[in-house]
């Protein structure tokens, strides 16, 4: 059985990931095996790329290099953080409806976070308003994991699995002198813990971090002092994972105290870097004697293709060609979710979530998977989290590096479909 | 033919690399071959095991945990930065002797960088003085690849790989987006620069930093921010990597303005941090409009085993077991170095190099590598550093994560050596 005729268009949306090039491939070689796909389109810059007329004839490219999109790294098509105009303004709707139908687009995929389910879900919703047959399809990615509906996002297996393996060797490292150390690892994702909570997954392989905060449990900055203070003076070497989004009880983050360290604030050093490290090294230095080091992971997290995990680039890989086989059975409006399978080993299955309710709601890591002290994950994490980064999916090297995916760029024939 | 009969000691000192532990490996194996080598000894944290008679016995570790330090980072058995009292405060001498005589250790292995090179030559001069017939062999370690009388040091090839990967995968993260950034790599290296130098490895293949400061040249940092906010003009990203150690036409680092930039010294926030960043980005953002990225690859460079070169951990190795051998043939006072072959393909071939020649010269990035405008390196840079990053030496894993050698440490028996 085949769908409506018309072209496929995919967007990439949001923070880049180490898989959603994954799921880009899954979608471009799932959609060449349907006849009644008639042109595949790449979005420059997600959603931007429908406004501006910009995307690319998929059809144009080397199978080999859309098979290394799976191990590359980042957006390569290009990607956008971009609130749609309010309702009430209806100028971005009538652009989208006036370039999908120049170019017969049928099928509409989206690949993106919270917000990027949300701009989904408003042009699904649009374009039935106005009677436009155009199979809308939600693609989740995001490395927060935390994305409702889904058992868990891809991107979030490879970035856990890249954090839980340099916590491991970070822990050598500290492991090196024989003198004591307090060592901080400040892990990304402001309102979801996930990420910070998978440095425990080194700790359960003994080699990670002693105490955990995360941005769902009220942060008290003396509590973490005295409780790496008492870690240190016990073991001497401690090491603790903070999320950035970690809060006070008034629900302010503590990254934003930086602010008030200084009294003049044209002065600038920390003013300009701003963040937790400041806040974190001076109440640390002011209580304890210990030498701290202070690690960030930055951008690495979300972009360490080289350390992926095998699982979550084949979901991701999935996830894409489900979506497209989806829409072209006649499903709109939906986001593909993971639903696990229970039982003793890890399989996991696709469902279809209705966008309205994956938009804009963020799922955190439950309370009952946080241990009573708050300041750590128990075994509900780890049995949730270990076959999320299970299996290596090394890039292709070439000259001693990885080889990534250089696409062609073609620009689509602005004339318009010819069939 | 079979040499002096006796026990051997091997230590690791200085800071950890990935590689420390094949170097270990290594001794620990080719001197299990050697029957005229009656004990073997692991130093707990250098030759501070040696004054305080803490070592391991190498031959109760389980020949698989062995085989693990070939891709297990850090130092598994404790490093150490220590200086040996002076030549007129001859306790710590003695001391050495003493125990050296009491295990009847005839061969003495040191692993580390320019400082353990000098006390593997005081040490070895002055067993020689006194007469006691010991073999004393230095083994080259440090990322940071400054070592006078070798070609490279094992360590370098590995950190620069995981640099240059992580460089390439930055750089897909950068052009995520439609809009421009400076993004700004700070790398390890406080004195020569090849860490640095090697984030054009990843430029090489079109995904690195367009401009790179090594401390060999002069940093002026007016001409930094020019020479930065003129692409940022042209291209809208620039990616710029500099040296922890670069240093101004005075020779001051400039991480040290980092203290004139507040005028009150108690105050805190950068003056705890301190450092290159809260310098470099006021000076960007004070002239540019560019949003400015700060990463400092940080302590991950030097343990990241999952990213190790391949051709660096066998050379590691092979250089542990050369230094057995050239032992038992009769050889002290050496280190070992690597000497290049001339030809299209990368050889190496061992040589010893004399301990007084190796200690305390640093090796820095010759002035002809340095292209004129002092912001990056040329062609014979590549030329050199490519090889040695040639080849993935990936840890075995277990559960998605890497399985890291932990040894049984069982101390050696103090009654010492019963042969």
């Amino acid at each position: 059985m085949e769908g409506l005729k018309g072209a496929c268009i995919f967007g990439q949306s949001g923070g880049p990931t180490s898989v959603i090039n994954a799921s880009a491939a899954g979608v471009f070689k799932e959609a060449m095996r349907h006849r009644c796909i008639t042109e595949i389109y790449g979005l420059a810059y997600g959603i931007q790329g429908v406004l501006k007329e910009e995307f690319y004839d998929m059809r144009k490219e080397i199978p080999y290099v859309l098979e290394l999109l799976k191990t590359t790294p980042s957006s390569a098509l290009g990607s956008i953080r971009y609130k749609l105009k309010d309702a009430k303004d209806d100028t971005d709707y009538k652009r989208i409806l006036e370039v999908l139908k120049k170019y017969n687009i049928r099928y509409f995929f989206y690949n993106g976070g919270n917000d990027s389910m949300d701009t989904c879900n408003k042009i699904s919703d649009y374009l039935k308003q106005v009677n436009y047959d155009c199979r809308v399809i939600g693609i989740p990615k995001t490395i927060d994991n935390d994305i409702w509906g889904t058992d868990h996002c891809p991107g979030f297996g490879s970035a856990a699995k890249y954090i839980a393996t340099s916590a491991m060797e970070i822990y050598h490292d500290t492991k090196a002198y024989d003198k004591g150390k307090i060592t901080v690892l400040e892990i990304m994702g402001r309102n979801a813990g996930w990420l910070t909570a998978s440095t425990a997954l080194a700790s359960h392989k003994g080699s990670g971090p002693d105490l955990i905060y995360l941005p769902e449990v009220e942060f008290n900055i003396s509590n973490f002092v005295k409780e790496t203070d008492l870690l240190y003076s016990k073991n001497k070497n401690v090491m603790v994972a903070v999320s950035e989004g970690i809060k006070d009880k008034s629900g302010r983050y503590i990254a934003e105290y930086s602010s008030d360290l200084s009294g003049n604030k044209d002065s600038f050093g920390h003013m300009q870097l701003g963040g937790l490290a400041p806040v974190l090294v001076k109440a640390l230095k002011d209580k304890t004697d210990a030498p701290v080091r202070y690690i960030e992971f930055s951008l690495l997290q979300r972009c360490a293709a080289h350390c992926a995990s095998k699982t979550d680039v084949d979901e991701a890989y999935f996830a894409g060609q489900v979506a497209v086989r989806s829409a072209v059975e006649g499903k709109s409006g939906y986001m593909i979710g993971f639903e696990r399978e229970d039982g003793p080993e890890y399989k996991c299955s696709i469902k279809l979530v209705d966008l309205r309710d994956a938009a804009n709601v963020e799922k955190k890591v439950p309370g009952e998977w946080i241990n009573k002290e708050g300041n750590g994950v128990n075994r509900k994490f780890i049995e949730y989290a270990l076959p999320l980064i299970q299996g290596e999916s090394y890039p292709p090297t070439e000259g001693g590096l990885p080889r990534f995916a250089k696409l062609n760029k073609v620009p689509a024939d602005q004339t318009g479909p010819k069939g």
